[in-house]
């Protein structure tokens, strides 16, 4: 598995159920949310503008897409919704990092560093001032992919949050 | 990381948050439980008994373990209680089987095979007459372990439940 591989395979409609476990006090959240994922062109005004806010050429890039996401979650009587515009920069086959912009439901923009595993898990870590997230994203089959995100105080160990989606491709 | 250092690391109390995703009717169901995992003694009964049921000499095997479950779902009235014997059967440093008995909780006796990744997650592959299990466990911590696990139809490809659990040490 490589990144232009793994966005190949998530690009579509994406029905989730997502779980969030609020570890220090044993909350459970539920969302339910609609995911589309989108290839993006190259030149992409949103691309070509993320790229140079990291001093990124856009020879390095490859296979940019968007996150466009709605869904409701039994905390709060607020829907979420976002979108983000994702940019892979591989340094390797396995190995690269992943710039993603503001948006305008994420709180910044982030630089994360992503790797596969040897069974082809897509694994995302992307440190903050004050946090930590690490992902990990793989495929059960062409039509479903398991997601677990973790965000761990920056100080390293403590988990705060452990959250798992699985997410079933939707027909057009 | 092998089994016998999993199983290591596995030993002691866990409290644990699980959510099951009922994938066809996207349903939420949220337990809770605490979960005991404590070494056996190779000549334990249970572990003799169990190496006869598989033919299994007892010098293939290392670190027999049993685990013991007792929580709440949202989903049922009913407690959701159980105890299981575990023996791990090594072919290699990454790859065995490992035995499963009855248990009171469990439906039947069962012989996974399970695998280490290069980050060392263990995955165990379990096949049913009609149905087949596959679950993820991994350390992201001493203290805090997770684990997906999938219910997929023995046809292959169909998965009928994804479930997570996030498990944290309990202080003894």
């Amino acid at each position: 598995m490589d990144i232009q591989e793994f966005v190949a395979q998530s690009i579509g409609c994406w029905k989730s159920q997502r779980s969030a476990h609020h570890l220090a006090f044993g909350h459970f959240e539920a969302i339910t949310s609609v995911i589309d994922i989108v290839n993006l062109p190259i030149d992409d005004p949103a691309v070509v503008s993320l790229c140079q806010d990291y001093a990124t050429d856009l020879s390095q890039i490859v296979s940019p897409f968007r996150m466009i996401w709605e869904g409701e979650t039994d905390w709060d009587e607020k829907p979420t919704k976002g979108t983000c515009v994702l940019v892979p920069v591989p340094d390797s086959d396995r190995h690269g990092k992943l710039l993603r912009d503001q948006g305008y439901a994420e709180e910044m923009a982030a630089v994360g560093h992503y790797h596969f595993t040897d069974d082809g898990t897509f694994v995302l870590v992307t440190e903050y001032d004050r946090a930590a997230a690490e992902e990990k994203i793989w495929f059960v089959n062409p039509n479903v992919r398991c997601r677990v995100s973790l965000i761990k105080t920056s100080a390293g160990n403590g988990v705060v949050t452990a959250s798992f989606s699985s997410e079933i491709r939707q027909e057009q």
